[in-house]
């Protein structure tokens, strides 16, 4: 931190940003104001949507590289403008640093920001740092643009529209227990080897050879640590001349997101068990744990894919797209929000629908 | 924090918004999406800004009423959008909450919120709610526009422009000094009567009866706890056909504000020391602290003052307006950023200019 108290507030800024210059049209001025100034695109509404990260509770920075959590932070960001059907183009950073922190770890998580911002063509325009007096804290808001009548909200969906969802369910959250896993068992270890007669710097190298052993979950790490917004979809959706009724990103879990849907639209839905897109390593760890995979799919949450509504004439376009998955269908309001199981069962849908679940698993 | 518990973060979004109706015709969509969704004027451009209030940091909560925390924390970002000579519009509020914080106290702190953006017609159009494991954490984004061609920046003071203030400075620095005396004799007196042999509650009771004394204090206090962005100085500078050269929000201090400004326009200047505005009370208060009030003045920051230049043919109008002081004007790069004491003595003005300043008080 001295470096950082060094270098003072403007001069961390000055720091982190040195080697950022604009990239997108509508920024007419990013940092070095009291405001960024932007200017908007005629015939475009602006997007905002923001997002506050604590540690402890978001994140825990035991088993999170701050290179991935920088981009994850904005991920999560460019991930809801996407779910309006628009584009990204800038952000702006708050970050809470307490002493711990050194300068090479801000420059490790800005460089993580920095590479998210890249690849998705975003300019960072703006922020704030500041000393905390506990953990991280990382506060991002994510301005965009859609045309007018390209916007696509929560509230859109019809009874008869198909409901879609990208990529796979589960996998993010199954990431996470196994980190928690290890975390645990590495506590285990510790604890062990405290209680050992011997030099410290035996329990050290003790600890240092105990490696977790995460080969052939490789795939759970990335989509927890690393999750992708899915800009490809949102192209692709845009390429087939396909405008979703309704969209939203999986951020809480898929039922979650079918009821905000559902709720918004006034109307129910029903969605098939076995239609629900499952990596093999996401089925393969719950079986593990033994956990319902089909519950992890539900209400695990941070799989940033895209859940969206069309017409049912969009019926053949949509499913000849790669990585989109038709998973059912919605209804008129008085028929609620239905699950059928593989086995034929119906059961509602609740925002955290464990308790029902975990009955018939 | 049971209600909040029960309420779960979109019920508490739900609950503390639920009377927020939006008043801008640019707000299209506030809360309830992935992104709110705004409709740029033609011809204007955006303005964003950010900040982020930590506990311990930014606020004592000890001594912050939680509807003046709300209140501020509003105000201090409507500040920058004005220092930008444009037009607060929309507000996005996120909060991390601690587990002691009960449902009636954000109840509380969003309604000063809601106060400060009812008097500058601001919408609050979405938002992130969190628990924490520490203090409160409040980051605030405002959106403002401005006339493309009205933006001004901190680039561009020329040499002979004049300085000119808002306001007085200092007040809210010596507020926060009186708060903090008053937190200490009050801890001190806590100390002493807890070793005292009598029961706990005669110990409450004799807490309860010694009340700080604030009275002919007030206006400090107030300039600490509760800021007014001065928006009233930008429609006089409209109105009067005057647009600044440059502009700033004096937020850490005048010193710190006025090398901001001379250091990005290249310029340098001359301020004196008898023309900076001061109130009866700020002197006041100072002498009975045996402090500086020129050093309070100049690095005590949270004014929300606003300082802007403005060319030297419009120094009568200037001069004409209420609540404007002339304080010095801009030089050549050259000849620095100069302090010309009372006495006549010429001191180079430094960001944290205490030093020099008490050597000579």
């Amino acid at each position: 931190m001295s470096e950082i108290a060094e270098l003072g507030e403007f001069g961390l800024i000055e720091h982190l940003t040195k080697d950022i210059h604009p990239a997108q049209a509508t920024t007419a001025r990013g940092i070095g104001d009291d405001c960024a100034i932007l200017s908007p695109a005629e015939g475009k509404q602006t997007l905002v949507t923001t997002d506050l990260l604590l540690e402890g509770i978001h994140f825990d920075l035991t088993y999170t590289p701050l290179k991935h959590l920088g981009y994850k932070a904005v991920m999560v960001n460019l991930s809801d403008i996407y779910a309006m059907n628009g584009t990204p183009r800038q952000i702006t950073v708050s970050l809470g640093l307490s002493r711990r922190f050194s300068l090479e770890a801000v420059e490790t998580l800005y460089d993580g920001m920095r590479l998210a911002c890249k690849d998705h063509q975003v300019d960072i325009v703006g922020g704030d740092t500041t000393s905390s007096l506990t953990g991280l804290t990382i506060s991002i808001t994510a301005i965009g643009d859609v045309e007018q009548d390209r916007v696509v909200t929560r509230d859109g969906a019809r009874d008869t529209d198909i409901i879609c969802v990208s990529g796979n369910l589960g996998a993010a959250y199954m990431g996470l227990q196994l980190l928690e896993r290890e975390k645990a068992v590495f506590n285990q270890q510790r604890r062990e080897a405290m209680q050992q007669p011997c030099p410290d710097g035996q329990v050290r190298q003790a600890l240092a050879d105990s490696q977790p052993d995460f080969s052939g979950r490789e795939y759970l790490l990335e989509r927890q640590l690393k999750p992708e917004a899915r800009r490809d979809i949102i192209q692709a959706l845009a390429e087939a001349g396909i405008r979703p009724t309704a969209m939203i990103d999986i951020s809480d879990g898929l039922s979650s997101e079918l009821l905000h849907i559902c709720k918004q639209s006034h109307t129910g839905c029903r969605i098939y068990e076995d239609r629900i897109p499952l990596d093999y390593q996401t089925a393969a760890m719950a079986e593990e744990m033994e956990m319902n995979v089909t519950t992890c799919a539900l209400n695990g949450g941070e799989d940033y894919e895209l859940l969206f509504t069309v017409p049912l004439s969009e019926h053949d376009k949509v499913e000849a797209m790669e990585d989109v998955h038709v998973i059912g269908y919605i209804t008129n309001e008085s028929l609620g929000c239905q699950l059928i199981t593989r086995d034929g069962q119906e059961f509602g849908i609740k925002a955290q629908g464990w308790t029902h679940l975990e009955k018939n698993s």
